[in-house]
């Protein structure tokens, strides 16, 4: 129910053709139903430390009309000190999702307009293994780029260097490579060796987008510090609850990242977003124990689905990628939601049999488990 | 002083040509001196309303593990009322910037790479007058664009229609035009007539960029809605007083704006600075009471410069562009920093003689004038 009503018609001429084909990416949901249980979007279940909030709450004066730290300084210096590195290799950005997007802007050619046969085909390439985040392909085509999917093993493990050079869908030059890791949708983790030599073979950027790592067993942080051309990509957003907030960094070569700067809105992060994130730093502990909490949950929701008879692939993030007995996934799907359990589905051939399932609190966890026993008996007896 | 050493060598080569040749945008100083009275970035003297601080302090809760609304709705549901038209007419942005860069890459083509000879040089053209916002040139040249400054008249006014089409540098082709009204960084208005005679006349996107219109006589919100190609560009950083939460805004045709969309990041403003905009929308009247304050100072701030020599041009901003009496700009800007007042210097030939100076608080501006009487009598005297 539009109330425009232009007298001169449409201006759908002055948009780019690349922006008029586009098709955006779609965020999971966020319904506002009372009483439901949201494990769709891969949030934390808990909120964050009480420290945080009050340093939040006690920053929210007469600042907010100043213009905030520019390059997030004091937020850079601290993560610094944490990964043992020089601020310099430190950019932060209104969440990960922003600094993907530059990522590609600074290290991606667009394809030349209509010249299919460009003499370097992989300086245009954004290169990634499928299934992974679905953001990927997005800004690669926004910008002009070629999305370039291969994909990972049937077990969602990432294929060896030799694997990759007899398939030649694998360009070890493409101008940028994100790799998931630990891998979404599917929880699978990669060991940090086995990142190292994918990424000691490949000549251009490199993106270990670790937004799960926090979950995981093992980070490969030191590559970044090893490698020029690779960057360790972190978020706020999902370990440390503040996905409102965000806030989301990466970490590489001071070229690299001085490349990002020179292309990012001057202010490009929020003042107390800033705040939140510095007094997060200060409160690890809090952090960690709840990640103790999720994977611990994770453990008793796969032992309780297996026992159930569903196939659980093993996770090392706050979700897991599980295919349900009997009816097919998007029927759970469907049955779950009517229960008001809200959980993620993908239509795409090698997902379609699975749902992805966010580690909630453990009453939520809970209430998950009660339901699908009890859709399991209704669905056997009818 | 950086702690990094990486065995392989630079990766400056993985960085886009386009990139490595950038000048970044160089924001207004942000120091952090004790006393110092910051005349620089066009921050608003006044804190938000007390009722935006609580609304704010409200929200910061276990919510901070959520996503934020993703497209802004409440917010845009409320500025659609205040504007009389429809929400998908509005994108929030991360502060105005965010917009501006997004306009470039949903409206302007990148030029061929090193193909000088375009059949439609139009298609790849950002046209401005100068001077104006010096982000315009990098965020064309940041896109690959072809940034074009056409001169304003010496008293800083729009030249007319006719006089543009004399002039051969003006295209009225160029897919996109930002204009700054009022003016920055000379205060200068512009009637809404000869801002919709201008825009009438043009064939790409205008941009009006109404960034610090609450402090002028009048709007030009009326063209956005009447003509398909020109949209209104705000902010709530400077009348608003929320620089620290970064929060603007685009109005225009559905079909543009549909496109600034798809092209943004999927959560890119902050959920705070929603709910700070949102209760902001709830309070204008505490707003419009400082807007006639600073509008006060700004003549009471005139008037005594002029009293004093200076050459203050007439503004409808927060800020006013003034020629010193005595010594050239420069040295004042130097010599009232020494006395712990910073206000803002630009280089261009055209600007050079003036001072921009942000309208503060009145103890502020007292400050200013006592200190500026103080500076010409030691300057007469010695």
């Amino acid at each position: 129910m539009s109330k425009h009503s232009y007298p001169n018609g449409s201006p759908a001429k002055l948009v780019r053709p690349l922006v008029c084909k586009l098709h955006a990416y779609v965020p999971g949901e966020q319904p506002k139903v009372k009483g439901l249980i949201k494990l769709n979007t891969n949030e934390n279940p808990y909120p964050p430390s009480p420290k945080v909030l009050s340093a939040m709450r006690a920053a929210i004066d007469g600042r907010m009309r100043l213009y905030p730290n520019p390059s997030a300084q004091l937020l850079r210096e601290q993560l610094a000190d944490l990964h043992k590195c020089s601020p310099d290799q430190i950019i932060i950005g209104n969440g990960s999702d922003e600094l993907l997007a530059l990522g590609v802007r600074a290290f991606v050619e667009p394809a030349a307009n209509g010249d299919s046969a460009s003499s370097e085909p992989s300086k245009s390439r954004v290169q990634y293994f499928g299934p992974s985040y679905s953001l990927y392909p997005v800004l690669a085509e926004t910008h002009g780029a070629t999305p370039y999917s291969v994909p990972l093993l049937e077990d969602f493990g990432l294929p060896s260097v030799s694997q990759l050079r007899r398939d030649k869908r694998w360009d070890f030059q493409a101008a940028l490579t994100f790799i998931t890791t630990p891998n979404a949708p599917s929880g699978r983790g990669y060991s940090t060796r086995e990142l190292e030599v994918l990424c000691s073979a490949m000549k251009g950027v490199v993106v270990l987008d670790e937004a799960y790592v926090d979950f995981a067993d093992e980070n490969a942080l030191e590559l970044c510090l090893k490698y020029p051309h690779v960057i360790i990509s972190r978020t706020f957003s999902k370990a440390y609850s503040l996905c409102f907030q965000r806030i989301g960094y990466w970490i590489g070569h001071p070229e690299l990242i001085s490349a990002l700067h020179r292309i990012r809105d001057s202010y490009n992060v929020n003042g107390l977003a800033q705040i939140a994130a510095s007094a997060t730093l200060k409160n690890l502990s809090y952090y960690q124990r709840n990640f103790r909490r999720v994977t611990e949950s994770r453990s008793r929701v796969a032992q309780a689905l297996t026992g159930l008879g569903w196939t659980v692939l093993p996770s090392q993030t706050n979700f897991i990628l599980a295919r349900p007995a009997g009816p097919p996934a998007h029927q759970w799907l469907e049955d779950l939601r009517r229960k008001k359990i809200l959980v993620r589905w993908f239509a795409s051939p090698n997902l379609k049999s699975f749902l992805r399932i966010t580690i909630g609190s453990e009453s939520e966890m809970d209430t998950l488990l009660k339901t699908i026993r009890g859709l399991s008996v209704s669905k056997t007896t009818r």
